[in-house]
């Protein structure tokens, strides 16, 4: 961004100069003002377009937003520790996974102190640590899976304070089984700490969630409301992890950040159990359909365990790049992996019929115009 | 907290080790929990008993709330840009003043570095300067008035980066006219920004708010929805700046950290100027009779300028504490100021004729108890 350093400038220190101007993601009403007209499927942002809980609906409307949330997240804090079995002492709420990655990181990653991820992996856990000053360093995924053999071994390597795995994987939807994550564990090094995230965990098979003792000084498991749980918009996330770890966040958290209307929402969502295996079938469904939809146009779907499917368009980044800008220029909002060879992919959410059909119709037409092109 | 550096324990930071547990308040949902009642009127946090608009209301509840919210605010910021007769790129918005103050500490403070408050002024900005290493001087107030005078003289000597002022005051009430701090950021050192949180002008008298260019790269101005707008659980703030200044947040800010019902809730409220001028009569009106039962009781109720008022209980802080416990005992929510000799008051918010008559009850018995212990 070329800061200039008049005399006029505030002081900023000199982390906050070396940084980048770059966001982890451009969204999709920028998409939306910059074509000038709103897109006809939002299949690009893993949000569930089947929406929340009726009942969690509800309890965000009959909240007092005038009274600011409970600082401790109580409630939510407390349903969450009967859900998972644990104790709410293993339970820090946040703004989102997103919110609670920035303090992790703020906690634990300081200039030059190493971090591990996969390459291709979720840009906004790397954007957390370049902000702190941290070192990244990436393995490349094994056969479109993340490798946690190779990401523990690269933290051995490298010293990591941190390493970053997310089961099942955004963006290729691929999964390992939670006792392999487990197994695996055995490979970390000693004090190097492992961010789980499992946003998509509840649209998995039954095993994926990772069998780890909440108190487990080892790994700390991200969840989230926004995806199966259909509040994107509401911000709430959660992490799962020794309490030790758990109440260093208080050091640094924003105490009064959460919505209220968020932490009511997303109590009742808990509850609401019917609504979820409503839409893990609508999700299964859904990624079917899609599926055939890639098949029906010569393409590949990879399997997933997320609600979503990675679609692979055949060729490398620059024909699915094609494909993809061919897709946003008919109104279908999609996304695509950031890491070659992932990139030959384009990853397309999860949708209602009406979104799909609208997918299924574009699709030709974008593939025939990615291969005039390139 | 007495964190325990075994051979399990992640590696924090050295700054996330040094720093206490302490949080910036207790939530009156953590008081409720330790006295085992709801409390029977909440006029400790200041925030607007009178609710948001109910176009806002309905904003919020017709909100897609499965999307995220849009990482740019850009509708909001448009029309926060229109009503201060500023430019959108003058505009952040943030998860509240809370969450851009800590982005603006984060800027701009590292270890060492030297800021500057009043002595019993916001703890939560104290928090975030204490949270990235900085170093806080404070200024004592001059007669229950923030004294810009001597704060960016208190700059100067100490070479701050930032310094922070209310206006009007908070736990105090008191304010300056905007003219004033205009005539005072003459004496402002070069290159130390002032932060100059407004949080409470909407209910301050004509010509409090500081008629700061938006441009004027010494100063940022922090608004917010929580107050007077009702909206205090939706978390909307936002800072008012030089382009090259806001621009810079978007560096390390949570892109997708804001709630999108609270994005639009915003957004009608502030178009709601009939309901914003309702609010503003409901909390002069309530200020009145907040000051005449102090009256009533033999205080002195302090002038205010923002959404509470503070009475002077006449002797020192022990007193004013035994008569906010007595208070509390009663299921009457306040606060008190953290320093002396502010700390002889205790701080009430504005609330509805039932609050304040359960608040009027509550008094003399308080002040009885408190007589009769100190």
């Amino acid at each position: 961004m070329g800061l200039s350093r008049t005399m006029t400038d505030p002081r900023y220190t000199p982390l906050a100069l070396s940084l980048p101007a770059t966001v982890p993601f451009v969204g999709p009403e920028t998409q939306e003002r910059q074509r000038g007209a709103p897109f006809v499927a939002r299949l690009g942002a893993n949000e569930s377009i089947f929406g929340p809980s009726p009942r969690a609906v509800e309890a965000m409307a009959a909240t007092d937003i005038w009274k600011y949330g409970d600082p401790e997240s109580h409630d939510l804090r407390h349903e969450l520790a009967d859900y998972h079995g644990v104790k709410p002492e293993n339970i820090v709420v946040g703004e989102g996974i997103d919110g609670l990655l920035g303090y992790l990181v703020r906690l634990l990653v300081g200039p030059d102190d190493t971090v591990v991820t996969s390459d291709g992996a979720y840009p906004t856990f790397n954007y957390h640590v370049t902000g702190f000053g941290g070192v990244l360093h990436k393995v490349p995924y094994r056969g479109d899976h993340e490798d946690p053999e190779a990401l523990f071994s690269k933290a051995a390597e490298v010293d990591a304070k941190l390493v970053y795995l997310a089961n099942p994987d955004n963006p290729m939807g691929s999964w390992h089984s939670g006792a392999n994550i487990v197994a695996a564990l055995e490979a970390l090094p000693a004090r190097c700490l492992l961010v789980l995230d499992e946003a998509y965990v509840e649209c998995a098979p039954k095993g994926t969630a990772a069998p780890v003792s909440a108190d487990d000084p080892r790994v700390i498991r991200m969840r989230t409301f926004s995806k199966v749980y259909g509040m994107a918009g509401a911000r709430v996330g959660y992490g799962i992890g020794a309490p030790g770890l758990i109440e260093v966040f208080n050091k640094v958290r924003n105490h009064f950040g959460m919505n209220r209307a968020a932490q009511a929402g997303a109590l009742v969502a808990l509850q609401d159990t019917d609504w979820l295996s409503q839409v893990q079938s609508l999700i299964a469904a859904a990624r079917d359909r899609l599926s055939q939809i890639a098949r029906d146009n010569g393409l590949e779907p990879l399997p997933s365990a997320a609600n979503f499917v990675a679609i692979d368009c055949g060729r490398d980044g620059e024909f699915a790049k094609a494909v993809l800008e061919a897709m946003v220029a008919q109104g279908i909002f999609v996304r695509m992996p950031f890491a070659a060879p992932q990139n030959r992919c384009i990853r397309v959410s999860c949708g209602t019929a009406a979104d799909l059909d609208a997918f299924a119709n574009a699709l030709p037409k974008a593939l025939a115009k990615a291969k005039a092109t390139i």
